[in-house]
């Protein structure tokens, strides 16, 4: 068994870097507290006897040799990078879980045939970069080198100059190698865990999402002088729009989810017009039918906003990730691991998007889940417990140990 | 008469401090650009022969001494802030037009009675530090100093540390003194006169003015795996009050205007609900019973918003500014030197605040409009032509001449 011990100690060191007053954490992709963490990451591994490699995207290797070291590698792990009022675990969790199921390996002496790496992909929010999962994505060949590094935050940096900056900027090739496994072990974000008072949820796969960008421009002017009917209030746009996208997520349930997380008004002052606004929508549905409906239902009232108020509108969507499902066998290894070990389990779909999606087209994957309170999550107060965690990191040795023959 | 070239070439000088790229000017309150403005203001005063004071609000007075020095002088001006994609004409021109008046008395040797003075009132604008007109609300004892100078901007930073900071923290006494009259030249903001095709706007008075904080506070979540119905997204509740103040401004027309200008979501990241969300309010009637229902119409909607979904709300009135009526004389004298002069002309009330409005609580006061270019002001396309300018500085000159005894 793990070190539940261990693998807490190693959370609460990791949750210092980028701690927020309200004990969550903000170390966004690419900061100088992301390449922190990165730091202290790539230094354990070391410690744990590992080589370190890291690709052009700055996703990170950490490698336990196998016996028969020209074997693909049994590979888990997850991200490092964090909301801007983030928690402690989510992602975290999967990176240092493998760090401790590496850590195990090497208390028993346990000898593998295959390699086991633990990775930590770049970027995996979208919050300072949009997409979501970027570099996992640019691993797996969904998106080019190209475009995952001119991904660009909202001041125009872009993650080829970050990765630069902070010296993780890796040589190796992005992708393009086989792996025989990929396990990622994360907290549920979501409430159902809990709820329903599993400790492990056996994910069998993820929920699609529709990412888009709007931009709507109208007329700046002064809030005093200028009368109501001849006004072209590009917040007022907005708001019916974001009203609207609400609705869609509440007309279209079970399942669906409807966000618009940011927004900017221009020139953003008390008494001048809005003259220009953008926001962002993220639609999220496990069928990817009902996704295209939100979809068309988004785009025919932005559309009818617009130009019934002769705004012009800039509309795009920036990012499609269609529904996911993981691979048979990985799954069963998952949930066999659950009840080996005697853990309460269930079937569960996952609600956000994860590495695992990406990797799952170029490698078996699986992912387990442990409950978070309240299932909330993206927030400073995410809170998960030390037993959880444990059992969670426990159900993903026995994966690891079954795909990576002792 | 006034020399119309100088005015204009005086206007243009001003606007290359903190020009944009469109052609508008960004000179916010009591910054470097601020300084630069102010500065250049006083020098050429001073080469007009003008001694200059500058008050603890950082108020500037430039004095053109009268042959009866001790009694009240009679005052023109505006301000030199603009909004930040603000304009050349806002409040510039009636500082300028106060400059050209001294420098037309100083060609034609005239000696008034009365000392002539320009003032060059702070942060008229309220954007940079809410609310607006508040060094001339002080002068006018509206306000004690300490509130001026504790505004704060959204930094943090305080009108108190900014004078400071570029040097127009002065030593006289803010107000207090007598004023013969205050007359104040500026562009109209709004659309009348140009469809009226009226050269002058005689200014009877101008509309109330309520304005409000509002912060929503709801729970940050994940975006993809909280289901619509545990969600408290501040921005959904943000959105539906700014569609009701659009609402409460359509529906009490004629005049009402309704306006959210600033909006600022937390923690803006694409995959996490808004947790939180600060917004402005902007209602303006001439007529105060229509105002207070707007606010009471604002209230009702915003705490049944708040409760319905279980949001914190802070909600705040932060500034009220009463409907102003002119004094009749110096309107009259406005009327009569659009007449003597020739210009067309028409009674007309103010959609904006101005300086004067406060002014006219301590003073004997009357404005002076002239058109802009589709009634489109705080818009960095503000425009207004070289003969109107002139020709509100030629009206300005009457008012003062007679105010002033030769
Ligand atoms: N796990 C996680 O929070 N991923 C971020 C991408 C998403 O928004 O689903
Ligand atoms: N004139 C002008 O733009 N004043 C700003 C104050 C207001 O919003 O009315």
């Amino acid at each position: 068994n793990v070190k539940g011990d261990r693998l807490w100690d190693s959370l609460m060191e990791m949750a210092k870097i980028g701690a927020t007053e309200k004990g969550g954490c903000c170390r966004l992709a690419l900061t100088d507290l992301d390449k922190e963490g990165r730091d202290l990451f790539s230094n354990w591994c070391k410690e744990a006897g590992c080589t370190i490699k890291v690709d052009k995207m700055g996703n990170i290797f950490a490698r336990r040799a196998g016996t028969r070291d020209d074997l693909p590698p049994v590979m888990m792990g997850s991200h490092l990078d964090t909301q801007p009022t983030g928690g402690k675990y989510d992602g975290v969790f999967g990176v240092l879980a493998g760090l401790e199921v590496l850590r195990t390996l090497n208390d028993f002496d346990v000898k593998t045939e295959h390699p086991v790496e633990v990775a930590v992909w770049t970027n995996e929010e979208g919050s300072r970069f949009a997409p979501a999962m970027v570099a996992s994505g640019v691993f797996a060949g969904v998106f080019d080198l190209d475009y995952g590094l001119s991904r660009a935050d909202l001041d125009g940096k872009t993650m080829g100059e970050e990765l630069k900056r902070i010296g993780y900027a890796g040589t190796e090739e992005v992708g393009g190698r086989e792996i025989k496994a990929f396990f990622e072990a994360h907290i549920e974000q979501g409430p159902i865990l809990e709820h329903e008072e599993k400790t492990i949820g056996v994910v069998m796969g993820a929920q699609g999402q529709r990412w888009y960008e709007i931009t709507i421009t109208g007329q700046e002017a002064h809030a005093g002088p200028t009368p109501m009917a001849r006004r072209k209030d590009a917040l007022v746009a907005a708001s019916k729009i974001i009203t609207e996208v609400n609705r869609i997520g509440l007309d279209n349930q079970p399942f669906a989810c409807a966000t618009v997380g940011l927004i900017q008004s221009s020139p953003n002052s008390r008494n001048t017009i809005p003259g220009k606004v953008f926001f962002t929508v993220d639609f999220r549905h496990p069928k990817d039918e009902i996704l295209s409906k939100m979809d068309a239902e988004l785009r025919a009232f932005a559309e009818k906003t617009a130009s019934e108020g002769g705004f012009e509108m800039a509309f795009e969507e920036i990012w499609y990730s269609p529904p996911v499902e993981f691979d048979k066998d990985c799954v069963n290894a998952v949930r066999k691991g659950a009840e080996i070990a005697g853990f309460s389990h269930m079937d569960i779909i996952s609600g956000a998007g994860h590495d695992a999606c990406y990797i799952s087209r170029v490698a078996p994957t699986g992912m387990i889940f442990v409950p978070c309170e309240n299932g909330i999550s993206h927030n400073e107060e995410e809170e998960a417990t030390p037993e959880d965690l444990a059992a969670g990191c426990n159900v993903l040795l026995h994966a690891i140990v079954e795909r990576a023959n002792i």
